[in-house]
């Protein structure tokens, strides 16, 4: 037997298409109530990029309609610049597609989710997605799109002029889901959504029944991330070998100034004699044990800054504030940030907002609201690295004896978020976004400690010293008049001994 | 300005390698630990596989050398029938490739896993995998690979015949690693996939330090899984279309019966009558109308049986109960096991044993080792669908009022296992298999209650009684010698009046 003719080996490759439509519960597809969550999420964040792109406030409408008991059209527009034409098919039609493949923050970053919302409709409904997009020059065009599933390509069903008085682009999906047990879910992620982009305005019509906008708290624009080169510490063999080839230089003096941040002319030559490396050889020269040597010298050598935090669009302090108060009208909150700091070369900031307040339940520990690069995680927080954090905290220390009604928004920004799985639902275990995470509750625990004392435990202590005086004060009247004295002694003194405050109290 | 000129829209499409080299965390590398711990489980798994698609008792060897301070070569070898060489390149150099694409239980089945692991060892150490297969008919040889990563294409930089003196496949990879930290883990694992293949023999040596054996338990071949044609409930508009493509018949009555499982001539013909379809329409003349309504018909009709069961694999009463029995040495076990049973279309067989003995150490619900398709999952326990389940269960009924060392062994055995991610640790909440395992472990707890009361709660009570009996003797001693008394009266009536117990006990 010739090893081509083995038995029951039947070898295949599928496209990245057949392998999430056949895993789809890893992209947030698993059940209808999931699937209806994740198309509005991933169109609401495909929208939110495409207008901070246009450097404009985001407008974004989300309609559904109920086209029969379990079948739903989802429609996300937005006021973006639109799509270039000859984009639109690849762009909605293809698995691992899009325009988010640079090395600064956005919300997508796969070219996947999208794409598995309007894979999951037509497997369910066998519709096609129609995108309508208006740039500044042309009319507005109107696709009909279904996905080749087996080639990973798309289909182009329908195609024609339709002109509307704005820019922007607008997606309609139909899929087989359940959108009464979404609903909630929905109109909780459009709030914060609102909190992590506070610029935004988030407008919602669900079946006609649940209808009402989000925001704006603010007319600040967000501080628009721009692409960067590579930090030294990011680099790998297949990195390295990348920007080698795309290098149009001479010698790797020069390859290393033009291809990495934080590595100037005098940082690449001490690069260079710290790794024993000739700064005057040809890049062309260099051998496999050199490319090596390169990698490991980079990751270990310690004379770098830290990563340029430009491609990074934090919050920022005022509107991250603003948000949190819009939305949750706290009593009493404060800001902190971590950062920039780095996880294998890529940029990461913090940020973070304790809030008090009767919108939160009271909890042994404050309630936690995940944000990463501005978009709300709502599910799967249990293995989530911030709910790790959290739980690590001893929070009695910051005044939690008793429950306290406190709410904590974290957001983690950088160019590269350590998604757990493709649904993009929680973050990974990755120990500096852990230590940066827990100086930054330390930081707002010993904010809140003193205020949950001068507010809560404060006025509990006031009301308890309140009752002693008026015990005792009818101890102190009986007991002398029992003894045959006229008036009952002072007994303030001893009160204010006994809850240990000043005269002037 | 012309759409096809909007400034910072670069679109680009990218392989599935190049997804998962961004994104290796979702796949199970995220840090140097799980590297090493993901690349010894994918390369076990894969052996497995070969050897039982084989039909031999899997005898695997899993060696590592330490090259430098965090550099490692991890080696698995296995006794399996070897590969034909022209697929080697591809199986072991192409992300989503593979054998595994059928529709029946496998360990392995995205032809992700190796891949990952070769990419991972590629980008940390530049090393090509080394593969040596040697198959019945040809000589030996051994093949050394890389990634096109970019391309998801294999590159072979070396090839060359090599002879052995036996069939099967070895695998290595060398890789920055940190092999200290994951060597617990990784024994746990070895030791526990014995558990799930109890025929199965896997030896190991960690970098001559740590060496040993597991297995086998059992010369029980396990029964090899046959595939199957897919269930009419596990149809969506796309599989549709893919069956009515290979059909080489005429009606759609002939169609339903050629392309699917449970569905023979008579229940083909009141399928189609529950859906008002003529039987003896052909299939060219369906329209895409037709294709939903067969489609909606098919989920909701109810004359069909379960999913067929023998594409299925399950561990077995016998086998698993030796393999628990044999690694763990408990004084008490029971088996039991919920299905077929389908979700989506898709069949499944859970098992369970629960076992009582001093390896599990004392809590108040039963420590849970959960294994899917016999393969043991060690990470992201909390976030499972199978402990959600055992959390709902009120265990202090079964026995646990205070803390019981009992070990709960869940296997769940399906031709689709919904991971939550691609790194293959947990199980998404699909409400079949949490119904499934919730009367699983109802049955597991009765059989428990039962003995924990006459093992556990009976022996305390023995003692209890002894104790009591011995103390009362003494007093009753003395305090009849105080009063004068020659000789105590007997005390046994007195304490087994105490302890409600028959003259007999």
């Amino acid at each position: 037997m010739n090893p081509k003719e083995q038995p029951d080996q039947d070898f295949a490759g599928i496209s990245p298409a057949e392998f999430f439509y056949r895993n789809r519960q890893m992209a947030g597809f698993g059940n209808p109530t999931q699937a209806v969550y994740s198309t509005v999420r991933e169109l609401i964040e495909n929208s939110l990029d495409a207008c901070e792109d246009a450097g404009r406030p985001p407008m974004v409408t989300l309609s559904t309609v109920a086209e029969d008991a379990n079948t739903i059209t989802i429609t996300v527009e937005d006021n973006g610049s639109g799509l270039p034409y000859d984009e639109v098919a690849q762009a909605f039609g293809r698995v691992l597609y899009g325009s988010k493949y640079e090395r600064r923050q956005r919300r997508g970053t796969f070219g996947l989710g999208v794409t598995m919302a309007i894979l999951y409709g037509q497997i369910t409904t066998d519709s096609p997605v129609f995108v309508h997009t208006q740039s500044s020059e042309g009319p507005g065009r109107e696709y009909g799109l279904l996905i080749d599933i087996e080639n990973n390509s798309p289909i182009v069903v329908s195609e024609a002029a339709q002109d509307r008085c704005s820019l922007g682009t607008s997606v309609s999906i139909s899929l087989k889901g359940d959108i009464k047990r979404a609903q909630d879910r929905i109109v909780d992620y459009l709030r914060l959504t609102t909190v992590g982009t506070p610029n935004a305005r988030i407008a919602f019509d669900i079946n006609g029944e649940i209808q009402g906008s989000f925001g704006p708290w603010t007319s600040e624009m967000a501080r628009q991330s721009i692409p960067v080169k590579p930090h030294p510490r990011a680099v790998d063999l297949e990195l390295l070998r990348r920007l080698l080839k795309e290098f149009r230089g001479d010698t790797i003096h020069d390859f290393l100034v033009a291809s990495f941040q934080q590595l100037g002319v005098r940082t690449a030559s001490k690069l260079l004699a710290f790794m024993g490396i000739d700064p005057k050889i040809p890049t062309e020269a260099l051998t496999r044990q050199d490319y090596s040597r390169l990698c490991q010298g980079m990751r270990h050598f310690n004379g770098f800054s830290s990563p340029d935090g430009r491609c990074l669009s934090p919050i920022g302090e005022v509107p991250f504030i603003r948000g949190v108060s819009s939305v949750f009208n706290p009593s009493l909150l404060s800001y902190t940030r971590q950062g920039v700091f780095e996880w294998e070369g890529n940029p990461v900031i913090l940020e973070g907002v304790l809030a008090l307040g009767d919108a939160f339940p009271p909890a042994d520990t404050p309630t936690l609201y995940r944000l990463a690069n501005r978009v709300p995680l709502l599910y799967d927080a249990s293995e989530d690295v911030l709910t790790k954090v959290v739980k690590q905290v001893n929070w009695r220390r910051y005044g939690f004896s008793k429950p306290q009604p406190v709410g904590l928004f974290l957001n983690v920004s950088s160019t590269r978020i350590p998604y757990r799985a493709a649904g993009k639902q929680s973050l990974a275990h990755i120990s500096e976004i852990e230590e940066g995470a827990s100086l930054l509750l330390k930081s707002l625990g010993r904010f809140l400690n003193g205020k949950i004392s001068s507010s809560g435990a404060a006025s509990r202590n006031r009301r308890k010293r309140r009752e002693y005086s008026e015990l005792i004060g009818i101890v102190a009247k009986y007991s002398s008049a029992l003894a045959g004295y006229d008036s009952p002694p002072s007994t303030g003194p001893i009160v204010n001994k006994l809850f240990e405050v000043g005269e002037d109290e």
